[in-house]
């Protein structure tokens, strides 16, 4: 059977990071024997100049007709101010929704080679590997009655947060499976003490803790979590949290390692489908330029190999032979401490070399 | 004319640490001629204890009828099982709102003998002197409708984010102030790309922008600020944000000082009515052990004094004093770095004396 993988580039950086995990499959295609055909679609602000539509149907076709998605990033400012539901990130939220893709996996990783990029001390960070759960279809990203309307003359913008058991549980069971793979620890973070959600969210992940006694549950607030996160990240595991503030903590736990244009993420489904982009933004400034680091991405087609094509193999020799290049002393502009630069397109080549 | 001061010292370490930041008040009564009484009331987990209510009726009489309320902390495991309606935490929101304390002040300021207690590499925190601004009576933590209920059959959680165009534009005025009193930047953070109520934010935002030709406003997501603070905290000035948003980025910016055990807080209402706390909680592990750092609630008496007594000129007194007692080498536990340890009374003593 041969997997099928759509290439969303998307804006800014995001075509020319995606081409490099090109060149990597192209090896583990020609030289593994990875049965695997790709096909392109725009989505983001690329969609909206050629259809008017940040996540058009074509895309959409195309989204769902696959085994797999690797996405580059989306967004610029000439996108900023149009109609919210115009703009690149509602073309990701669209999809995200569309697809059903619950599961957000963030992996905050300290490289050792990179370790003096990190604003934080040596001793805090070394040999950080944090994963970050985030529920990614509901929460207040999705919640109605949403809008601005006027309320006793006086204008008023409107979100609502919520969350069914159902989705609690499902997310949660990802969290779960996943520190059963890692090293046991599970922390849920929530807002309990002030929001009626996070009381069920609290409630239904201690429901379920009988069920995975290999587990260590705790419960953190978030407003603590952050500052956790600050003074000892290395106290954590997994974390699973809502969409909401998985979207704060994860950014501040990828920040840590100082190198975010290393780190990897996946978005997945029931069933293996999944969408894979790195951490990192599409960075207009630098588009276009050979500046951009592709080493994210590549780790994203890793993360793609494991979760969606069942290849734990593969995925394994990528991550490989981005280690080698990094020991190597390759490194792209972002990462590069003073020392000597390579491009996007001689890092994808190195990578794509080390395989 | 008397100044009233109602002392709340709540729970856990809360009245052993408002107990030394009644000394230092007394030395500027007997003095520095301040005329200020005092009252005590409880509030929390102590007024649960008392009475079965964490804000009882006392209490709220108490707490109006004063010009500014001194509070300790609150909190402890004994309560945690309580109904949410009865826990400490519900004392301090019942209170927030019934005073109409909407304006939280956050300074997250690094003491430079202290600056090796931070997990943050030296040149990244040296000098850190940020004010975070939150809006403390709305938003999600009081919106309506909320709760859990049953929906096709499955328990659903459900809270309501929500401001007002009025709300917006007061807490913001209290920002735009501040960032003139200081450097002239104020940095508003949102997610207008995701929720209705940040794109009114936002908005609202720009629109007083003209009346402050003085400062220069930025915007940034709430998850770039979370990363933003890790990587490079002193780009930062004034934040403003609301009231969930602010308690995670001030819980953030304190914990990137490494010493809570140091931070103010004040909340402010109209008129100068105002409650100031310090930002460390109630370790109940700790209380009663004379081991708790009185530092923070007396720099929180400093800004009583600013703020609601109109003393700046005493306030200023009070916070030499502390820096003259670190200059000393004196230092509780939390900050202690393997040195010498004093303890809360003595700390207390200390700075009474050092006025
Ligand atoms: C672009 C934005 C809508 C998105 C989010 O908030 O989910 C981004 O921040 C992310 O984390 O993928
Ligand atoms: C105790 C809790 C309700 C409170 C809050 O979330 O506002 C606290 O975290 C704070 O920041 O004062």
């Amino acid at each position: 059977m041969t997997f099928k993988i759509t290439l969303m580039g998307g804006d800014g950086i995001g075509p020319e990071v995606v081409a490099q995990a090109v060149k990597v499959l192209d090896v583990l295609r020609t030289r593994h024997g990875l049965e695997v055909e790709t096909q392109d679609a725009l989505v983001g602000g690329a969609a909206y100049d050629a259809y008017g539509d940040p996540y058009p149907a074509q895309t959409q076709a195309l989204a769902r007709d696959c085994d797999a998605i690797l996405f580059g990033a989306i967004g610029g400012p000439q996108y900023d101010d149009l109609p919210r539901d115009k703009r690149p990130e509602s073309g990701l939220l669209a999809m995200r929704a569309d697809l059903g893709l619950y599961a957000n996996l963030r992996p905050a990783i300290l490289f050792e080679e990179l370790a003096s990029a990190s604003s934080l001390k040596p001793d805090i960070v070394a040999g950080l590997d944090i994963l970050i759960v985030r529920e990614l279809t509901g929460g207040i990203y999705f919640g109605k009655p949403r809008g601005i309307e006027e309320r006793n003359g006086i204008k008023t913008g409107f979100n609502t947060l919520v969350y069914g058991e159902d989705e609690i549980r499902r997310i949660a069971k990802t969290a779960f499976e996943a520190a059963q793979r890692r090293n046991g620890r599970l922390c849920s973070v929530d807002k309990a003490n002030v929001l009626d959600v996070s009381q069920l969210w609290r409630d239904t992940v201690n429901a379920m803790a009988a069920d995975y006694p290999d587990v260590e549950v705790s419960h953190m607030y978030v407003d603590n979590a952050s500052m956790q996160l600050v003074r000892d990240p290395k106290q954590f595991d997994v974390i699973v949290t809502g969409n909401l503030f998985g979207d704060i903590l994860s950014d501040l736990a990828a920040m840590l390692t100082g190198s975010i244009g290393m780190l990897p993420s996946a978005s997945l489904g029931e069933g293996g489908h999944g969408m894979y982009e790195p951490v990192h933004g599409s960075a207009p400034d630098i588009a276009g330029q050979d500046k951009a680091n592709p080493l994210a991405t590549i780790l994203s087609l890793a993360m793609l190999l494991r979760h969606s094509l069942n290849r734990g193999d593969l995925a394994e020799l990528v991550e490989s032979a981005v280690a080698k290049v990094l020991a190597q002393g390759l490194r792209t502009g972002d990462i590069a401490a003073g020392g000597d630069v390579v491009g996007t397109a001689a890092m994808g080549d190195a990578v794509a070399a080390a395989i």
